[in-house]
């Protein structure tokens, strides 16, 4: 079998191995041998012509293959996925291999050309585009049906086959990567442009949003310090406080997209135009005509989908609203409670006791929020979704109504039907504290100790039958392919999306927020690094010019902060003696100057160009090349045709 | 001179006058001849390569061209300017000379293929960009510099060498779109294709929206009138029109989008990639290098710009919103002075005299409206913006800001600083049926009478010396030539968006407004249609393939009508009543409701999708085969590299 492997024609000090996949083990033979000859097939049979390998440990070969590519493969293949990369001149192209000797740092014997994370989206793109021709199913699985033009990959995926697909990591551009990012205590930027080389745009881009949102709070957490060191209870203040808050987060919303623009121009993502989106592949139907690309593969009714949507699904998230509503409830009962035991026996256990329902009402939060994630992501799964893009829309707005509401309610409710500002601070910080301590803890240090845990117990087994130099790869795919898989940045931007609210929604009861959140993104940093680098397999790099559906998330909850912390604001007693004779003039006056901050808010959101200046004339003077390259063209065919 | 020119190679009957150019008298011969030259030449030379005929009339010629193209030369055109034209298959495309058997209705004799409108249009997009080689100044006339790449005809136009560019008229096809538009009394919908074959996308679409506001303005017009007839004043029905009216003007704007896109789908400007933007004509500076094009050309500080904004227009803005604001006050006065005398001797002339102080501000408010329009202009024009899209923008903003202010401080005065709901019906209704009135009279009416005379004087001028056939030729571009310019659809546009205004913001204490709104609105599609078809010079025609900044503008109104509709229904003494204990709740109530139907209102603009999805699927099937096709050239080249 391995004999027709066009590894074996190549020198094998060329094969460098980048992405493992894993068959199950016991897959048949015949099936194996027709995956491994596609893969290695010419592209012009049809094949994805990259290069494979079995790993072969002391057990023999587990049905583990250890896939790679020439050097020309792969630069064809950035052709294929629109790579853009930065020219001799400065600016920023996309790569053709017919041009490719404009491209800085470009020679024939220069393998670091592509970064290592770029070769294995390279991969990864070529594998998964492997398309059936016309084999009716996989060989040897008669019941995993295929049909011309369905990816082979997926469908192995799917049926089992195929148990995973992983990028190996490069140890020691990894140990590098460490030591400069979170390897050493310092104050300063975090190394975006490493973090990107190794573990591609879209991870970058969220620790680059991650450290921007921090130092992006550092102004209202300085401004909040005195609040509580004084003890600053004038109204008057707060007012100061929270326009200050309202304008501010209005502003980092506008510069945060000139600093995205920024950032995805130098790695190429801005510019890269946007690959026509396959069907996703947990997606099923029958084999229909897809009128767009006329090409036959599984269609399934919209209506069945929209029936789907709003007779299960919205059903079931208003339930469970219902549900976190009730459960509140519970905790008002509870803080009832505490409050009424501290009354009768007053000692300094009771009073630490009133923190008591506040907590335990955060770990519930924690642990709803949590499961609530995986029945919305059950149920847009189930919806069947064409397209990831449209999954990932249906499961993040799910997600958000519910974790907003589920989050905030407590704190709407005490605020504006108990109109209790005392306990609404109180809440506020330990639903604050408590969540982030949570989080911290759930997220990155359980997974790491599990994961240390577990590596020391792998090392001991084989470091005690090492018996040759190769062994260490295949001791490290061993001891990779075991590792948890990062699910990629939702949790994290989420997160992100709750703290957010927790310091601008109320920010005018309780100005010490921002400084929370300032200290708990110091150490998120260094936890979400340690979490990337050594609890979880690398994930493949995935190119993205922005942070999507997040920024709007963000801007919203912006506009809601306005409206709160005018009401807030309104409520105070000291604005309140503001207009002894008439309520109703207080109120007018907060509508008037809630109007007023938003009308400001949108102007200064128009008023604010996306993308500074000077990203602005670079891709004018793209969009002008190329307009003056078409039209060259047509000049001299033009020429050619009024000749004749 | 004439020897030279190309037209006399090709049989005459070739020749299909198509723009007319019109010289100053007494330009020098060598001019001339250089431009005429430079006109005919081959496009390998720098020319335009196409056909010039003077045009000789009794009194010889006048400095008169007519410009023509051979078929070949206008197809190669169309390519150019990136027409996209109907395939056989029905799917849109841009069209392509080396594809052009694909396209329906092509035949290499079919002169019907594009349109006359889009001949014109490629004329003058390959008159605009013919540009300056070595030539340092217009032969003949040393003051007027030229640079390589200025395009020649501007610098003949500031120069005044350049008289005039336009289109001809066609008068059989005009005579049949006549017919068709208004010519006979009919209920139905606008030949909206027509219109845009011979007037072009802009002007098309602009009646398109007209017709299309109009009659969704229908049901407010329906609900309104049982107001007016049952005098119902019970503010629980005006509640519900509000209500209504608000939802109601959200959605009409958002299903427009949809129907733009439709309609432009079809007219192939929704997939018309956009042209690289040149300077606008009126532009200077110092010769200098462009940081986009690398060309050299007229450069002009971005601080001096804004320095002009800020320092002058910015304060001449905001004085003259000042002076609108003292006019307004000297009505406020003359009303005054109007009640008093009604007062003092109440009879029919006194009580009709009530509605002169409103009529006279309503004439005052259209005057100052226009000169401040020149001013704005003169202003926008000085700021020397590089771009007409910036230019546009600036004028627009100025011109917005400015008529809103001019046209409605008075009606927010009088509801919320006296009121005085029954002066702001008043003054609501007068200022509205007033502007509507004198818009007609001065737009389309007095234009039309004025040409009407002024023909009838050409005609018998003319006919009394007419002697051969092709006299008919050189009368109608005489004729047309001495007609008025339009200049474009703005001024269109700001009467339909003052009129939206009225209609929108005060909605609830005057239903009766959408009435005079659709009354107005039909005559006014038969008082323009005959302005564009009878009072002014054609115009060319102008690919779009939106409305532009007018949606916006018009999203901004139906945001603040919804502010000020709540205000006008929570200040109604019935609602006033529903409250007796509290005013405080009820205008806590009233602010609750605004920001419920904002939220509904950004809710459904986000929900509603922009194209609809017919549209949508054929976007995403043309977007599926470029890439598709460059997938399969990239396949071709990789199997050629990896072959080697």
């Amino acid at each position: 079998m391995a004999e027709s492997w066009s590894f074996l024609d190549a020198p094998e000090s060329n094969f460098r191995p980048l992405v493992v996949i894993e068959l199950a083990k016991g897959t048949k033979e015949e099936t194996i041998e027709w995956f491994t000859k596609r893969i290695v097939d010419k592209k012009a049979d049809g094949g994805a012509q990259l290069l494979i390998k079995p790993l072969v440990t002391e057990n023999g070969h587990e049905n583990i293959y250890l896939v790679g590519a020439s050097h020309l493969r792969l630069l064809l293949g950035a052709e294929t996925v629109g790579l853009v990369k930065e020219c001799n001149d400065n600016s920023m192209r996309t790569f053709t291999y017919s041009s490719r000797k404009t491209f800085r740092g470009f020679a024939d014997d220069n393998h670091n050309f592509l970064t290592m994370a770029e070769c294995q989206y390279i991969i990864k793109h070529e594998l998964e585009n492997l398309r059936a021709k016309s084999e009716k199913m996989i060989p040897g699985y008669p019941q995993a049906k295929l049909y011309p033009g369905k990816s082979i990959v997926r469908r192995l995926l799917t049926s089992g086959i195929l148990v995973q697909i992983f990028p190996l990591h490069d140890r020691e551009e990894l140990k590098k990567l460490r030591h400069s990012w979170y390897g050493r205590v310092k104050v300063g930027y975090q190394p975006l442009d490493d973090i990107r080389c190794y573990f591609g745009e879209t991870i970058a881009l969220y620790f680059g949003f991650l450290e921007y949102f921090t130092f992006a709070l550092i102004p209202m957490a300085v401004i909040g310090i005195p609040y509580y060191v004084f003890a600053w209870e004038d109204y008057d203040k707060y007012v100061m406080f929270a326009t200050f808050n309202l304008l501010w987060s209005t502003v980092i919303l506008e510069v945060w997209k000139r600093i995205c623009a920024i950032l995805t121009y130098r790695w190429g993502t801005l510019l890269m135009k946007r690959q026509f989106e396959e069907p996703r592949s947990g997606f099923h139907g029958v084999l229909g005509i897809n009128p767009v690309t006329g090409r036959e593969e599984p269609v399934y009714s919209s209506i069945k989908r929209q029936l789907r949507i709003y007779l299960v699904s919205l059903p079931f998230v208003c339930l469970c609203l219902y549900f976190s509503l009730y459960v509140m409830m519970i905790y008002f009962d509870l803080e009832q409670w505490a409050l009424d035991y501290h009354k009768e026996n007053e000692s300094n256990f009771s009073s630490l006791m009133l923190y008591v329902p506040s907590i335990i009402y955060a770990v519930v939060i924690e642990i709803m929020n949590r499961i609530y994630r995986y029945a919305a992501e059950f149920l847009t799964s189930w919806e069947n979704h064409r397209l990831e893009s449209s999954y990932q829309n249906h499961l993040i707005l799910k997600v958000l109504v519910f974790n907003f509401l589920n989050c905030f309610a407590s704190l709407f409710y005490i605020a504006f039907v108990l109109f209790d500002m005392k306990l609404l601070r109180q809440s506020l910080a330990t639903l604050l504290i408590t969540s982030q301590i949570l989080n911290q803890f759930a997220e990155s240090l359980l997974p790491y100790w599990l994961q240390k845990r577990h590596n020391k117990r792998m090392k001991k087994r084989l470091s005690s039958q090492k018996t040759d130099t190769d062994m260490s790869l295949a001791d490290q795919v061993n001891m990779e392919k075991e590792m948890g898989t990062y699910l990629g940045t939702f949790d994290d931007y989420l997160e992100l999306f709750l703290q957010f609210g927790y310091v601008s929604l109320f920010s005018c009861v309780y100005p010490l927020a921002a400084v929370f959140a300032v200290l708990n993104n110091i150490t998120e940093i260094y936890s979400d690094a340690l979490k990337m680098c050594r609890v979880y397999k690398r994930p493949f790099a995935e190119p993205t010019a922005n942070i999507g559906v997040w920024q709007l998330a963000f801007e919203t909850m912006s506009v809601i902060s306005v409206v709160t912390n005018c009401m807030l604001i309104g409520m105070s007693p000291q604005v309140d003696a503001l207009f002894p004779d008439s309520k109703t003039d207080l109120v007018l006056t907060v509508a008037l100057v809630e109007h007023l901050l938003l009308a400001i808010k949108f102007i200064m959101a128009f008023v604010i160009p996306d993308k500074p200046r000077d990203i602005q004339m670079k891709l004018a003077k793209l969009e002008f090349e190329s307009l003056e390259a078409l039209k060259q063209q047509q000049m001299k065919l033009a020429a050619e045709s009024l000749k004749e």
